[in-house]
């Protein structure tokens, strides 16, 4: 292992290598399995689920970390707005994708909250690229076994619904409903921010309400800006373990078409990376950016949008883990 | 007709029938004709009026009506932000689309008016789907009869030249011109929000001016906001009847690329709702959205803004019927 | 039901309401559901069903018959080659969409096969727009319950395997095992069409030869012609009912883009209703097109030759229906 | 006029000015118009007609000169094929597009006949760019004043119906049926090759077959091959002045994508060159190729593929006013 | 030359000549080349430079001047909110495209230069459409040859890197390091506004600020507000000569999509606008907008936008022509 | 190395992982890098060269690479017509992309022999994806040093012409006129097929035929069919080296979209791989797939029968390899 070039976790550069060329790897780390021995020098896992078989309407994001992988070969390797340059403060790699089952949901998520508590054993951090919003759910099985964590959700919708189609339990509507009843997350430790749309019920938002998450909708949202907004979520979670799960629809479908359930009047993208920005200094254990929908997507400009955040989430989270 | 099940006017729960399934009406509101006895009971009808022979540039929107359907079954029942229920409130359905003639002018204006004459005859309130913004015409033609009632325009062209082409008096800039002349509209409570663009000359804004049409330029929009300009209009058309027309283009084409004149630099999404919003308290006798141009809407996200800025509009209207 | 219109049955005439107009229904047929008494007059209902949660490679066809309704409104109603015009023969109509599961395979399997059965039980023959091809299992189901079938099937792979991702029995690559397995369909009367494409392993072939199916790889077919072809598949069903299932990836993917699995080296659009007409004098007792993927279809084509596929199926279940 | 440069009526070279660059004129001849004195040097002139005013289904050809322009540019000098090189032969131009009327037919179809007339009165041979099929009536009122001429028609549609919704004489569906009235055609030296599609009633076939038109359908096409039926074809005309016009729907959809009213089963790409190139011999005096439409043209290859057509479109034209 | 007609230099009028209908130019003006006599009358000249042979990541720019005509066929004569009529005010024209090098960035540098060089010795004021950013340090050679001028540069990257791929001093990311080192821009007199993204180093910062230039990045853009900007802007080029480089990458690409590195969290199209119509007052000498490429723009919008653009160039660029 | 599992070098299988899943390397093979010492043990590499500043017309094949790996994800393991298991008969791996310079034709391509001489010095067969045809060139000079290879070329165009823009000699028009003159192919042993479209001039054809190239257009290609052709194609290389280059174009544009210069009537799919398959037997070298340009790739399906073309070449190189 002393062998590997000093360089080995870094970004290849554009300027050696054009962004076109070379095979897409997330934001041009190196590729390592986690049956590869380099695997205990990671300290930040990109790691793609792609899987949409949660999807209540048009499907698509099964095909996000691949679109991904590709855009995110234009990111390059510092952040000029917080100064950070994660991939010299911890070793990042593209850890590849969890193998998914498209077609049975329950197998699929024991293959995803398995693959997930292996890292957590091997104390790697996850930033995950779903794939739909039940994804989260999984992935949440697999990091908060031990505790519940404190959670920060950027949506358009509560995805907090009991049920759908008579009874059905796992969809991308009910991820934090369940993660609440498991006890995987604090729901006095929850927020939600973005939230808007047209409504079949309220049902959703009074029991997450109930329950005691903070639900920020959008007007609200507008009306106080993202700092102030921002400062109170950081009040919310606090300083204890926080995950953060980014739903793509969270961005005015003008910045990102590229989802199946858009709605209209949300943020635009400078607010998209702000609010990121705006998550030093929490403890964050994990993160995730999900329901990116390539068929939806037809210029490739909201994976473009997706591959920034994640850069801008990997910056934070690389805060976070230097900070232990 | 005692027998219609108690929830017959209210749209189909996506959470029952997935929203990419079934036939695609308004809203997913019932198909109800003009020759069905159901009729008797409808308050309010979406009525898609498939038409744009008087484009003079870049056609497409006979097209619209079908794809508003198809986004529109993305909406669901109710409006949190105002928290209003339509459905719970009047009887909607979607009374299908006018017959068009794409080959004749003046043959498809009696047909659309004659249609609307009925309607208005039978106190149903039109919700009208373009088609090109010529279509507003013949409406306000069968609507407004009997004595000229209010308008508010959210536009980026004023619509009020004279001619084209030579002579041609019937096209999409000409339909306020005849609306005005002919006594449709009452230029002293009519306003235009949002023009913007470059201009041939000032005919069409010196005329509109002199019949005393108020005309608020996209610049004064974004100075003074929403509320304000808003309040102005709410003023100018006072408590009569007042028929609201939307064209697309009024909105960025960032946010509403699938239009044949779009003129850049104006509102967002979030703004192309609010000035809906703010037309709660006019006493409504109409309203359409016009000129979503599906050839250009390239990933449907125009259509589903217009299938947004449309429930908005519903719900105005449903507080305006209801009051009466 | 005396005073149904004498044209009530029959398509809406594209030189009276433009074809870009009004509701898509399939071909411009009436939509009527089982809950209305003219359900009894129906001799022939096209059902969609907008279900793909089979597919285990990239989705869509859930979109499907959304999209060959619109594009089937551009059919007419004659049938020039061979002179049958089917709205005049038998009573056809729009049933809608099966209400589909998106999210639990079994009971959406259930959904559909008691739809097929409520149909089979009130004698009306099935033309089915799917979905990904694991739909026809329980439409067989419904529909083949008493006695086995002979099949027809115009399809790139034979989908015979048995099973996906470890064991997974039910999805768009299985459903003729299992129809063959479940006594659904009669091996020795089954005949798969244009068979190509590379191979995991020959494994499926094996399997559904040793059953007795016939099949005739793309090479073959070329070699022979349509005509040489379809008398071969004409004898092998011979004269008892059967059932035709066409995987719109029978055609070559430049005339049909729009599929999940496109194979190259297909029949052109020319050959792929020759075959459809080549059913002529077929006992069929239900038949469906599969496989259609609007996000694939960028231009809307696949969908307009799947209507035309759909039109050339119903002029032979027409005459298959007035034979009886 | 004596200073014009030798290679002034020859297509710029892609060698010299790569063929993405500069003005896009029909195949990178130069522009000249009627009011200039070098039009009296012109033989053979390109004209846009942007009009589609008599479209009764999907709008889109008014753009078909703009994008056969943009296409033509990678058009190259020479037709290895037959060894002809026009430009060589005759001197050639764009003369622009005909102004048109798009809100008034009436009009805009006096100011087309205008315009070929005063061509004729030049004797400039004109090769058409449409525009809709509406557009060769007025083309033909304008070079066919004097005498009936001889007509071969490819396509997929006869355009010889009499009326659409409810009485209108003049559609994209009308010009031949209007043309053989007027005398303007002589059906008994008229034949349509392609025809095929689902019809609304065999009116318009059995109305031409009593005029004497020729109707071969696409099953004769296929059966007899290229040469076979354009021997059948040139004999109908025989040498008498012959026009030709060619829309784009006769080839298949999947060669040219990029038309309003496409049907499936059509000639391949190939064929469709064929088939002008075996035009060599008759006396054209004049020749369109309409129905362009480029929105539905997602990648530019039907224009690509229409420009190609031109190219031998000219080819044959070359050779026929050079034998005057 | 006396006998021009009146409204020779003026745009051909959408009322007389529908938008979609005639040759394509810059902004429907006449097109003169530099042979043609009329030259002599010209006063400010549009000049295509349709190449990209300098672009390190994704290709299209070279498509940009062909598109840009297109779509700047959609704007009008007159300015409504600045009040200028640039036709009115000074003699337009279309120069043509500049023949290009695809092949060889030398040679094409030369060729441009000398293009520029001609136009300076001709008191013809250029505004030059890209092609990509390289193509500024052509233009400046040709335009700057006296003395260094200031600079404007709208844009989310410096282009102030040394060199590429190991030593390649030519590319779209360098052309201001060799404008600085040639003597060609005052480093002084040079601002940059937009500047965002991720980065591989600040290198190009560091230098560029060494030498003066004064870089304002997106956070204080939005911060201060276009007004406070630009004032600042206007002192630090003051009243010498000045030269104006528009990246469409300064725009959100969700306005502007098509680009080939494009960077999310960018100004709207109204500030687009808004800082061209600032620059009122300063003496310009010239002006570019560069790296719209078609390939990566689907709906045209970003072409209108930089149409939109260019006529505000073209409005600030009349003014200072009439101000000399 | 001997602890590499037994299936190192096979394809991961879509019934593990799905075909949308897990980083995309050509045909889902190992990525071996020449550094990794398993690159001793690889008989066949795909190497991607993702380069296109040859490119004289539209531009793109520098995304050809990276498009290929991701639609030859869907690409399985056996080839059902030759009964080939081409990855059960030799070691193959995708090596990556060579590091291209986009921006220097020169550097670039002695960049690009110095990586194939190396693969020529570790006796790997090369199977290329390109790029534009020049990258042909390069890779013909890493490895035809020693002596002239035959050479099959499928091809709408020539590439033999000498220079463009007045002396460039390197561009994707001329590789083979430079691979004769350095003596890197025999021209004796040379043979082209499918050569159609219009010409500048026959400079090319007349060249090459001097130096005994044997150039079979289209027509006769048609005329002949495929067998007779390809036998004429085996005697002409014989049993020496030979190479086989594969322009994408060489097929119809309706099957093949994406590719800058399309030229129409063009052979289908089947065809397409036909020739592939009747190449068995040579004496292969090496091989490429150039010219596939995914931004005109509108479906992705270019990319997929690019895919299916390399499996055949695949296939075919295999055999060869075994058979040494």
């Amino acid at each position: 292992m002393a062998s590997l070039p000093a360089d080995f976790f870094h970004p290849v550069s554009g300027m050696e290598m054009p962004r076109f060329a070379g095979l897409p790897t997330f934001m041009r780390l190196p590729h390592v399995t986690l049956a590869d021995p380099i695997i205990d020098q990671v300290q930040l896992g990109l790691v793609g689920v792609p899987w949409d078989a949660g999807t209540t309407n048009r499907p698509g994001p099964r095909h996000g970390p691949r679109q991904l992988r590709d855009l995110s070969t234009m990111i390059r390797a510092g952040n000029p707005v917080t100064g950070i340059n994660p991939f010299s403060m911890i070793n990042c790699a593209d850890l590849g994708d969890v193998a998914p089952n498209p077609v049975d949901i329950i197998d699929c998520m024991e293959r995803i909250s398995a693959f997930y508590a292996d890292l957590k054993s091997r104390d790697i951090f996850a930033l995950t690229v779903g794939g739909d919003h039940l994804v989260s759910l999984p992935v949440l099985r697999g990091l908060a076994s031990d505790a519940p964590v404190g959670l920060i959700q950027f949506d358009s919708h509560t995805d907090l619904f009991d049920s759908y189609f008579g009874g059905n339990k796992y969809t991308h509507g009910t991820p934090f409903r369940r993660a609440i009843e498991e006890g995987l997350v604090d729901p006095k430790r929850m927020v939600q921010i973005g939230i808007r749309g047209t409504a079949y019920n309220i049902e959703d938002v009074e029991w997450g309400q109930a329950q005691g998450v903070r639900i920020i909708r959008i007007e609200e949202f507008f009306d106080r800006g993202v700092s102030d907004v921002m400062s109170e979520v950081r009040e919310i979670v606090g300083d204890q373990p926080t995950y953060c799960t980014y739903d793509i629809d969270f961005v005015d479908p003008a910045f990102a078409p590229g989802t199946g359930t858009p709605e209209v009047g949300g943020p635009n993208s400078f607010q998209a990376l702000q609010v990121v920005r705006e998550l030093a200094g929490i403890q964050l254990v994990g993160a995730d950016l999900v329901e990116v929908s390539p068929p939806f997507d037809t210029d490739g400009n909201t994976a473009w949008l997706g591959a920034s955040i994640l850069f801008e989430m990997l910056c934070v989270s690389a805060e976070a883990i230097s900070r232990r």
